[in-house]
């Protein structure tokens, strides 16, 4: 008598192979957010991923999707989303008690392009303090000690613990690479201004950018087609038969800052790139490149303070005192100053075509660290946003890809970083580099 | 025995002359407060600028703010809040019965920002539907049969009516500049992203920008300077003495769309200019610009559709025609294109620099039209937005100056056109030009 074969339990398919599941009627849109509940049931008391859940609701929902006709790339896949986007049916608390039980009139515009292609949210996911540094109750689902890193906390440790396949998150600083990296899961910042920001908690206008995770680079491009409403990201045959890419290494002017367990990851990513790679050389940093990270700081201050000035003026005694100092520290500088950082960011961005223009250094991508190092013990705070604050100025497109680890154990990747607005050429890129660097 | 010279009501007072008066003690913010309510039961009826009003709860905040120490630039002025931007103590409904009734949880940080200066909301200003062309029910204060324009119709004529001496508005296409033309009142669009859009419903990200309505130049300077946080708005010594300025007369690629009124009105400001400019020439439009216009049809259908995507999924049947076929025509560009789109929206940017960039033409300001001609007969329509798609798109700071009529007798004027960044300067500039062009 033959073995059967066990299949695999649902929620752990990745987005994709759910995707092919549900087409096939493999599986239900019910029985896949029933299978994701109950791995969230398992879990969640140790993780602490998420801020809000409605199982039944989600579930009435999966009912009705398979139901009725095929709806879009993301039919039937439970998606995550950070409690920072706007939810007609869920509690939105933007990780502050100032929002405890918050009900927005309106699905944020990124959730609702979701909903449109067929997602179903079993709830908000964890983020920090109005996605700033004062942490949520999340833990690291590799080692429970440590931080999730944030701001995105609770979407990229719902996806790394198989608890979803799919999950949204914001990057103001470091918000999706970051936990991505502490997490170990894949992580899509798009390039700056092509992904609505309607509806989600908006804090800095120069650099808030919305984008995801999931546990594949062709997840990620699942996400991103219907994020950005671009198809390309879609193209299996572009994403398989990408050209070897031209590989510019940029440790970026703070390189003296990857500890030991980064420096192996990013030896034994140029080892395992560079005999395939069309070109793979040290990119120059532009001699005229302003101080991006003090900029990006100075930028992200003044934004905040202003943005949330009725949290500032109306709630002050409910913000964490770290969130206060960010606020008196942006009001010291004058909206006359701001508009000339406003200028040199401007002025930044057009300088960093220079990495990829053919006619300049004419790179396909930047291979750049993520991360200081693996994710740092301890819940109280979510880990130095520094190698990700100027690619977030910049509003470059990045991934996270993560294919190694640290001596401790923890995730370690890097990222790869991309011209503005070729996001689809940066996700083939992503499939080449990663098909020569997973374990 | 001397005759008691009458004093003028305290509504008809512009801003600064409010504000003189309430530091001196003349006045106190609850008459004036008190006042502009009676100017506006008298004539709401008429006018209908007004979603909503709170006589009772504005008549309390201007007792405590009476009470209390003196708060900052706006202190106890009366503020016209067009109903897109979120308010925490009034309903706000974006001008759709989609949001009757709908209570924010926050202030949007305009308006935060402004009653942190001492502002005080009477109520919530018209809009058309979204900020889009549906209309809503204001009429023209100067002839209530015509359009106040659109889409900030309600704080434009409630500023010209003298029921407010300031009032917040926001310009997607023709918001601003529009209504304070036909409304004859003086609007400014400042630079695009230096005043923060957290709360006022997301409709354009490329172009949404918050501004608003006064009755003088120094008025905006007020306004203004509480948006942007620069004080240089408020410097009245760089105002008096601005220098005469180097003026490019742009009438732009569609100069054969205004009206004979409009043309007069022209050569009248062209006259009266150019004895005492330090320049005033032809500015040559760059022959690599793109058609703007075109553009600017183009990523506002787009990124409408997408950042209305709960609105469009799920209350269809509660919009107008009018923005459901925009959000047709919005879905058929594609985000691929609509990438390019926003290339050539930066691109076109940079090429605007050389009507300022004393290297290249090196204006100070360009003279344009602001709108065809007066505003046209009846409700049904807020006018043609086309002589402000263009600088919107630029996301160059604008000032409407209302300074002649046309035919019909209705207010009619002309905007000034500044480089990004150098509000202050363009504030100087209108100064400058409305001594030799006021009638």
């Amino acid at each position: 008598m033959p073995m059967k074969l066990l299949k695999p339990r649902p929620h752990t398919l990745d987005a994709w192979q759910a995707v092919q599941a549900l087409a096939s009627r493999d599986i239900s849109a019910q029985a896949l957010m029933q299978d994701c509940l109950d791995r969230i049931a398992e879990r969640e008391g140790a993780v602490q991923a998420f801020a809000h859940l409605d199982p039944a609701t989600a579930l009435a929902a999966a009912r009705a999707l398979d139901a009725g006709p095929w709806r879009g790339p993301l039919h039937g896949l439970p998606l995550g989303v950070k409690d920072l986007f706007d939810t007609a049916d869920l509690p939105t608390g933007y990780g502050s008690p100032v929002y405890a039980g918050h009900r927005p009139a309106a699905d944020a515009a990124a959730v609702a392009l979701c909903r449109e292609a067929g997602a179903l949210l079993p709830g908000k996911t964890v983020t920090t303090e109005f996605a700033y540094f004062h942490p949520g109750p999340t833990h690291n689902p590799r080692q429970l000690g440590h931080t999730p890193g944030g701001s995105s906390s609770g979407s990229a440790a719902a996806v790394a613990d198989n608890m979803l396949p799919l999950a949204l998150g914001t990057q103001m600083a470091a918000s999706i690479i970051r936990p991505a990296a502490f997490c170990g899961v894949f992580g899509f910042k798009p390039s700056l201004g092509r992904v609505p920001r309607a509806g989600v908690k908006s804090l800095s206008e120069t650099l808030d950018t919305v984008g995801g995770f999931a546990r594949s680079v062709r997840d990620l491009g699942l996400l991103g087609a219907v994020l950005l409403g671009d198809l390309r990201l879609l193209d299996e045959a572009a994403v398989q038969h990408a050209p070897a890419p031209r590989i510019g290494l940029c440790t970026t002017p703070d390189a003296a800052q990857m500890d030991s367990d980064t420096q192996a990851a990013w030896a034994q990513a140029v080892q395992a790139l560079a005999p395939q790679a069309a070109q793979l050389a040290d990119a120059a940093w532009p001699r005229a490149m302003p101080d991006l990270v003090a900029l990006q700081k100075l930028v992200m201050a003044h934004e905040m303070a202003r943005s949330l000035a009725h949290e500032r003026c109306q709630h002050r005694a409910a913000l964490s005192p770290r969130l206060n100092a960010l606020f008196d520290e942006g009001l010291a500088t004058s909206g006359a100053q701001h508009a000339t950082h406003l200028a040199q960011t401007q002025a930044a961005r057009q300088l960093a075509d220079g990495w990829f223009d053919a006619q300049a250094q004419g790179y396909d991508l930047l291979l750049a660290p993520s991360t200081l190092g693996t994710a740092p013990a301890g819940l109280q705070a979510t880990g130095d946003p520094l190698f990700c604050r100027g690619w977030t100025l910049l509003g470059l497109p990045c991934i996270h890809l993560p294919f190694t680890q640290g001596r401790d154990g923890l995730p370690l990747g890097l990222q790869i970083v991309g011209r503005w607005g070729e996001d689809h050429r940066l996700l083939a890129a992503a499939h080449w580099c990663w098909q020569r660097l997973r374990p």
